[in-house]
C-alpha cells in the first residue's frame, strides 16, 4: 500500500461494532491499556525477533477514515451514524511504548503497549497484529538464517512465493536481520533496501547456446556479474562461463542438485581454470538447516527464497493484542488455561556481567523490580499523544540491534534444533 | 495496493537485468511461451485450487513504469538508459490463457500460459507468481475446510495473523472457496465480499460485569447478535446471555477450550433455557481437521483464522513460471531431475460418464489427444493482445466452480489425510 492511502479498513469488522456498542453505553472513553505479546514462541524456537514496529507506527498515522471508507461502512451498515461521525474525526492520540524493532522477544514479552481510551485503542488491534505477526515471523526466521550463515552473505529472493505486498515487507525484515540484499525492487523504493539480481534459466534457454547467453549477459552487465551455470550441464556451464567472461568473472550460481557437493566440484574446477577469485553463489530451496550444513563447503553467498518468506515453518508469530487494564484496574480473561495476566506491564532483561542474557523479567509497570547494573529496561516510548518520539532508526541501527541481540544469547540459544526458549520469562 | 497505482516494481531485479541483456543482443523480441505450473502439490494434498487469476489480470494492466518507477531504476542503476526507454513504453500486449480461477489443478497442470516476446513476458514472472502462489495456497486450504464443514457456514477471521494486504486477498480466496463471510473490511471494499463481526473478549473486560457488556451489545447490535460467552465462565456466560437477550438471541460464540464438548453442553443449556434457535459459533485455532472432528457436534458455524491465512501448513503453492518455447521450438532446463517439459502445452480432464474426474491429460498444444464426450479442455483465453477476453466472472460463478470441482473428485480425493493426488497427471 502506498504512503498516503488510508489503512483504516485493514481492520476486522468487530473492532468497529465493539466501538459502536461502547459509544452507545458510554464505556468508549474509559482509559485502557492493550498489550501485544506472544503466548509462546513457534514450536521449538529459542527466540523471536520483534519486527514491524516502524511499519506499525507509520500505518497508525494513516489510520483515518476518509469519505470512501465512511461510505463503505455506511452502505454496508457496519455501524450506526453516531459511530460514523466518531470515526470521521478519528486519529490516534494515545501513547505507544514497545520493544525497539530488532530486539529479541520471548513468551510474554510486552512488545507493543497501546494506551488510550477504549475507542482509540481497540480499533488498531487488527492492523497492529497483522503487521507485527507477519514481520516478526519473517525477521525471526531470517535471524536464524543469518546466524547459520556465520558471516557469509545471504540474498533474499522469495518474492515469488508470497503475496506481492508481503514480499516487500519480507525483503525489509530480511535486511533488518542481516541479509545483504533483496531481489525485490519495491523494497528499494519503499524501504531503501539494496537490490541485486542477474539472470534466470529462461535467459539461457532463450538463446541458441549457453555461450551466446553468457556473452550477452557479460556484455550487458560486465564481467563482475553472476552467471547461472546449471541450465544444461554444470561442468560444461562453468567451462563456458570462464571461456566467455575470463578468469575475472564475478561469480557463478548453482540453483539445483546437491549444492554442497556441486560447490566443491565447482571450486576445484574454477581454481584449475585460474578463476580463483570467482565466487560461488548457491540457491534452491535453502533454509537455515541447509545453510548451516553448507558451512564447510566453498560457498561464498546464499540465495534464499521460499523458506524466508514463509517464516521457515512458522509463517505467523501468533501475537495477540489484549486488554490488560481499564481505568487503572487489571483485567484478564479467566475461562481457560491460556496465559493471560492482567495489568499494564513492562519488562527488563537481566544479563551476566559478560553481557550474556539471563532472563526476561515481565512485571507490572507499577511495580518495577530492582534493576541490576547489567539489566536493561526493554520498552521505549514510541508515540506520545499520537506523535512519534525521536527520530526513526536507520537501517544500520536495526541491523546492529539484531546482531547485538544474537550475541547476547546464551550459546544454546543459537542452536537451530528444537528446544526451549533461550532464556526463561519470569513474571514478577 | 490501491487500484490505479503501478505494480511494476513488485518484481525481482533480475527480470529487468535479463531484459537489459536481451535488448542488448537482439533476443528480446523472440516470441516466447512461459507456463505457470506446480511441479507437485503441497505435501500429501490431493488437489489444488487455482487462485488469483483475476488479480493477476488486473495487476498486469497496472504493470507500467511511470516517472517514479523509472527514476528509482535510474538512480539505482538497475538497468541502462536503453532499457529504461523500453520500460517507459511498456504495457503487456501479449496473450494469456489459463485455467479459470477456482478450477482444480494437479501436478503439471498449465494453469497460466503467457505468450509474447521474451521482453514482454519475462518481466511479469515475479508478479504472476506472487499472486498465484499466495492465492492458490489459501484457496486450496479453504476448499478443504469448506469440504470438512460439510455445508455448515465458515467465517474467515484470520487478518491479524498475516500481512495486512495478504489478509485482504486471503479473505477473497476464502470466499471464493465457499466461506460465508470475512471479518476483513478492506475485502468488502476491494472485492465486495460480505463481512461480519460482533465482539471480542476485550469488550466484556471493558465493562463492570459480563451482563453490562451483553446489555450494551444487544442494545447496539440487536438480539440477533452473537454474544461471546467464554470470558469468565461459559455456563454462567450462557445464563447471562439469555437473561439479557432473551431466548431470541441470535448466537453465542465459544473461542477456547475443547469446543466440541463445550458446544454439546452449551446446546443442552440453551435448549433447557428455551433458546432452541440460538446458534452456536465456535472458533479458536480451528483447521480442517478440527472442523471435521466437530461434524457430530451441535455447532452451527465455524470461525477460522490462522490456519486459513497460512494455508494450513502449505503457505505457498510453489508454482513456477517457466520458459517452454522460443520461436516455436520447445526449450527446457536439463541439468536436474526437476520436472520440466519443453513446449507450449494445453490440458484436458477426462471424466467418467457420471462426471467423476479420471485423469489430467497435459499435452503439447500442437498435439491435442482425442477428446471424449466427457472430457473437458481446461485452459480458456484470458487476455488477447493484452486486453481481457469476456466479462470477469461474478463471485457466485467462482464459488460454483469450486463446488463443481470438489463434486467431480473421486471420493478418495476429498479425504483430509495425506495421500496421492486425487487423479493422476498423464503427460501425452
Amino acid at each position: 500500500m502506498r504512503t498516503g492511502s488510508s489503512t483504516a479498513l485493514l481492520t476486522d469488522h468487530y473492532e468497529l461494532t465493539m466501538l459502536a456498542s461502547a459509544l452507545s453505553d458510554g464505556t468508549a472513553d474509559r482509559p485502557c491499556v492493550f498489550e501485544t505479546f506472544a503466548r509462546r514462541l513457534p514450536d521449538g524456537r529459542r527466540y523471536g525477533v520483534v519486527g514491524g514496529t516502524a511499519r506499525v507506527l507509520e500505518a497508525i498515522t494513516r489510520f483515518t477514515f476518509g469519505e470512501e471508507e465512511l461510505r463503505l461502512l455506511a452502505d454496508r451498515e457496519v455501524v450506526d451514524p453516531r459511530t460514523l461521525d466518531w470515526l470521521a474525526g478519528y486519529s490516534f492520540s494515545g501513547d505507544v511504548d514497545g520493544y525497539p524493532e530488532g530486539e529479541l522477544y520471548f513468551p510474554g514479552s510486552p512488545i507493543l503497549t497501546v494506551r488510550g481510551t477504549f475507542a482509540d485503542a481497540v480499533v488498531l488491534e487488527t492492523l497492529v497484529l497483522s503487521i507485527v505477526n507477519h514481520d516478526s515471523a519473517i525477521l525471526s526466521a531470517a535471524a536464524r538464517m543469518v546466524s547459520a550463515a556465520n558471516g557469509r552473505p545471504i540474498i533474499e529472493m522469495g518474492s515469488r512465493r508470497t503475496h506481492e505486498n508481503a514480499a516487500v515487507s519480507s525483503a525489509r525484515a530480511a535486511y533488518l536481520a542481516g541479509f545483504t540484499a533483496t531481489s525485490n525492487l519495491e523494497a528499494a523504493r519503499q524501504h531503501a533496501i539494496p537490490t541485486t539480481g542477474t539472470c534466470a534459466h529462461a535467459f539461457t534457454l532463450l538463446h541458441d547456446s549457453e555461450a551466446a547467453a553468457f556473452e550477452a549477459q557479460v556484455k550487458a552487465l560486465g564481467v563482475s556479474t553472476t552467471l547461472l551455470v546449471d541450465t544444461y550441464d554444470i561442468t560444461q556451464g562453468i567451462s563456458t562461463a570462464i571461456e566467455v567472461a575470463g578468469t575475472s568473472l564475478g561469480a557463478i550460481r548453482i540453483d539445483s542438485g546437491d549444492v554442497g557437493v556441486l560447490a566443491r566440484q565447482a571450486r576445484e574446477q574454477l581454481d584449475t581454470l585460474g578463476a580463483k577469485n570467482t565466487k560461488i553463489v548457491v540457491s534452491g530451496d535453502l533454509d537455515e538447516y541447509a545453510i548451516a550444513s553448507l558451512r564447510a563447503e566453498p560457498v561464498d553467498a546464499y540465495g534464499v527464497g521460499t523458506s524466508l518468506v514463509t517464516g521457515s515453518g512458522a509463517p505467523t508469530a501468533g501475537m495477540v493484542y489484549k486488554l490488560v487494564a481499564v481505568d487503572g484496574r487489571p483485567v484478564a480473561k479467566r475461562s481457560s488455561h491460556k496465559e493471560s495476566r492482567g495489568g499494564a506491564k513492562s519488562a527488563l532483561r537481566r544479563h551476566k556481567p559478560t553481557g550474556t542474557a539471563l532472563e526476561e523479567v515481565v512485571h507490572l509497570a507499577s511495580a518495577a523490580p530492582e534493576r541490576g547494573e547489567h539489566d536493561r529496561v526493554l520498552p521505549v516510548p514510541l508515540l506520545r499523544g499520537g506523535q512519534p518520539v525521536g527520530a526513526a532508526p536507520t537501517l544500520e541501527e536495526y541491523r546492529a540491534r539484531v546482531r547485538q541481540g544474537l550475541v547476547s544469547l546464551p550459546w544454546e540459544g543459537l542452536k537451530l534444533s528444537h528446544g526451549e526458549p533461550a532464556i526463561p520469562t519470569v513474571f514478577a
